[in-house]
């Protein structure tokens, strides 16, 4: 594809040789001389000089050094965009529902649906315009998906479990899998609490491979209309094998990334951050815009915009310097020893 | 449902005004005037002070303070069975085998099992009475299942895999992968280990979303039978997204939270609690009763009714009183140097 | 079976009472008289004394001490081997596509392939002679397979995934998911970049129950030859409950243990080894040969040979003498606060 080309179909200003021939895409250190690329900003300064891309997405004001380049105030978000020109989406499902597939006959399905080879659909269950549901999809009695939403093979939508619209769930993902609960009952043994809240999630919900959110039960916290259930919100975005326990409620656009997993009924904010393997407690509250850090687990409630690490998480100023100071612990006992001999002070520790 | 209507359905007696109009259940702090909520015992009184809630389960000897009120014992476990009340649960899965699943001419199936859409049933399998098979689980060739299980959509039992009664699996469990061993041979180059010892649990065992209970290999413990398997004891009950490796013993009625790992060949007694994303290495005992908190990681064979916490493991008390005063020591690293420059100490530590 | 027949079976020297029966095996502290059992080195000295086995795989040179053996310089390996003589290997799938599976037009299969219920196999896919697909595996259009793989139920392969000859997938796992990035576009909404760039794997490659191994997009690394892509090296074996992010590229002969974590672009040399529940941050770099250990966190490149521990993850003597001193914190704030006061000085935490 010619570079003016590319710059036509982005609508994006060119400058430098229109007539370059682009053959693919790569990051500033990946990409070759047939190659376009981007740079985000001024700190990728130095990996651009270093870079032998053919052409780049740069902002404005980002010195070109007489590289060809299209300008733009999102590089990132129009490299993204200029995917399809050398890597065409996979071709659209086959609209139409599989002669395998198993409906029930009280489903309703929207228009343009696709419903891929094996895929159930249980009592009652509702499909949204243009949605696709890849092989192996199950959606059990009651379930109700959205308009243009993705559901790709393996994935489990209990009963009663809501998805918006534009939704994508990763393969083998579950929805609305029993919450975790016991009660020690009159005979000494555990009976199990039933889970009969289901999950309801927002539009532009994502949800990875592999995940478990569960469904809630009675006892657990209402919405604001005074309805219990496990929420995500609009625009929530959830990475590969993460849990999210029963009653649990994520705000708008908040992110949880591989393997994070969150106790029952733990309250997240808008734009929060799970960054990967991080937990909370159960029936914690983290406030809007709060980063949990990789690895650091949550035990109390978290301001808005807090910042954390560590387990049990702490301010991640405070974790810095402790994690800069902990090689030398070994070496301040064996000093404070020293100064303890010099004074005279037997220590309080009979064996050191 | 009027109150007394709820007495008598749970036979408890009612203390209060029995026409009161009950709509629905809550927590203390969700509850509204027309829901039933419930406290478990004398810590829950501020909670209950400021509850809302129309009525309440209580314990003998917690002050009602003229609210309407059910009297238990257990008012939790009894909280759980009202939930029948108000949320039926879904209507039972059709009695019979679908049209489309897929059973081997030798399968053995009780009276009235539930073999669902897609559910695959391999050659010599058996399932007991009353048993559920949603869409798409397999049992592969061998496997043994009892009476009055439920087994969710995606769940794969693999060869041999023996489960008792009143089991519950939920979605896209896997019961007997193969365990995880490689032993380099003559030519230098790994070999997998067969894992022909299948899983075996015992009645009311649980286990969650996407967990994965590994098969062992015959190297690995045998059982006071003389047999060489994974195990599960009654009771078990195991949350989401869980790794129990090859060889391992859970002993009756422990607990095993989200996102926990057993490594392989770990010995656990009964009644024990691994809380959340916590872990065991392999070739480690874990004694009766014992609790690792959340992501504790134990190295070490524990105790009966240790109570652990850290990375390693510690005591949780000493684990506490270590975290509260980790985040003093680069303020300790400080005053050290200056008692040392006080003293005429050269520092250990050079750069200091 | 008589010690003599395996000694020949195995092709293994003999020494005892080649007339012994042998009914089972086991490790040697399980084994019972009637059982074979290994000591794979000098360590296992005082176990082998302890063991009631009946006779014993021994490496040359360790004193049987009057027992039964057979001689072998890979004492474990040939327990291995043995296993298929007491504990023969699952009847072979049956060869042939099940009249129920859902096979694409153009789709290639080899000779003597094994295409179970409900398999789906997508548009200009192959899959290489002698490969097993179990019931409800998913080949996602342009997946690629090579000869001698076993693919387990429920397994799911996206869009032009590629594996080598040999591999074996566990139940549940999941290739070539859409990598997890977002960026904010034009209009300030998040948009999910496209991830088009497979996952493959090279041969004898093992991949564990329901992992997670993501799809990588062209802003990512390149390999040699100039393509972005998830690799997966000849010999990788990988655990249960795995996360891949997008873009990593894992060496020839590395080890994923259970549950462990790479972050995008993570790069992996040879022969590492990341134990149960480890991590490594994104853009990382691990050399050869090194040693990630339990639940350690890796958030800097890592030389080759490197052995670390703990969270972020330093050289595992310094966290070992890092460990054994933490409990010593609390009282260590007390020693120097008694040092501060007989010297007079006024600590410089006013709430000491």
């Amino acid at each position: 594809v010619r570079l003016a080309e590319i710059a036509a179909a982005l609508g994006l200003a060119l400058e430098g040789d229109g007539g370059l021939e682009i053959e693919g895409l790569g990051g500033l250190d990946d990409a070759g001389p047939r190659d376009l690329s981007f740079a985000a900003g001024a700190r990728y300064r130095r990996a651009f000089e270093r870079s032998r891309a053919g052409a780049y997405l740069l902002p404005p004001g980002f010195d070109a050094a007489g590289r060809a380049c299209l300008r733009t105030p999102r590089p990132y978000a129009d490299f993204a965009r200029a995917i399809d020109l050398f890597a065409p989406p996979p071709p659209p499902a086959e609209i139409g529902v599989h002669a395998t597939a198993v409906v029930a006959p009280d489903a309703r399905l929207g228009r343009d649906v696709s419903v891929r080879a094996f895929a159930v659909i249980g009592a009652g269950a509702s499909v949204g315009d243009r949605t696709v549901l890849h092989p192996h999809v199950t959606l059990y009695p009651g379930v109700s998906i959205g308009a243009d939403c993705v559901i790709h093979s393996g994935a489990h939508l209990r009963e009663g479990t809501r998805l918006g619209d534009r939704a994508v769930v990763q393969n083998g993902a579950v929805l609305g899998s029993d919450g975790f609960g016991h009660v020690v009952g009159a005979d000494g043994r555990r009976v199990t609490l039933p889970h009969r809240c289901p999950v309801e999630a927002g539009d532009d919900v994502e949800i990875g491979a592999n995940c478990a959110i569960d469904a809630s039960h009675h006892g657990q916290g209402k919405d604001e209309a005074g309805v219990t259930r496990t929420r995500l919100g609009d625009g929530v975005k959830i990475d590969n094998l993460v849990q999210v326990g029963h009653g649990c409620a994520v705000g708008e656009g908040s992110t949880l990334c591989a393997q994070v997993g969150l106790g029952g009924s733990t309250t997240v904010g808008r734009n929060t951050l799970f960054a990967g393997q991080s937990a909370s407690a159960g029936h914690v509250r983290i406030g809007d815009g709060a980063l949990v850090g990789a690895r650091a687990a949550v035990h109390d409630d978290l301001e808005g915009g807090a910042q954390v690490l560590g387990v049990p998480a702490l301010d991640r100023r405070v974790w810095a310097r402790f994690v800069a100071s902990r090689a030398r612990l070994p070496g301040l006992l064996r000093r404070v020893r020293a100064i303890e001999r010099r004074l005279g002070i037997g220590s309080e520790e009979g064996s050191d």
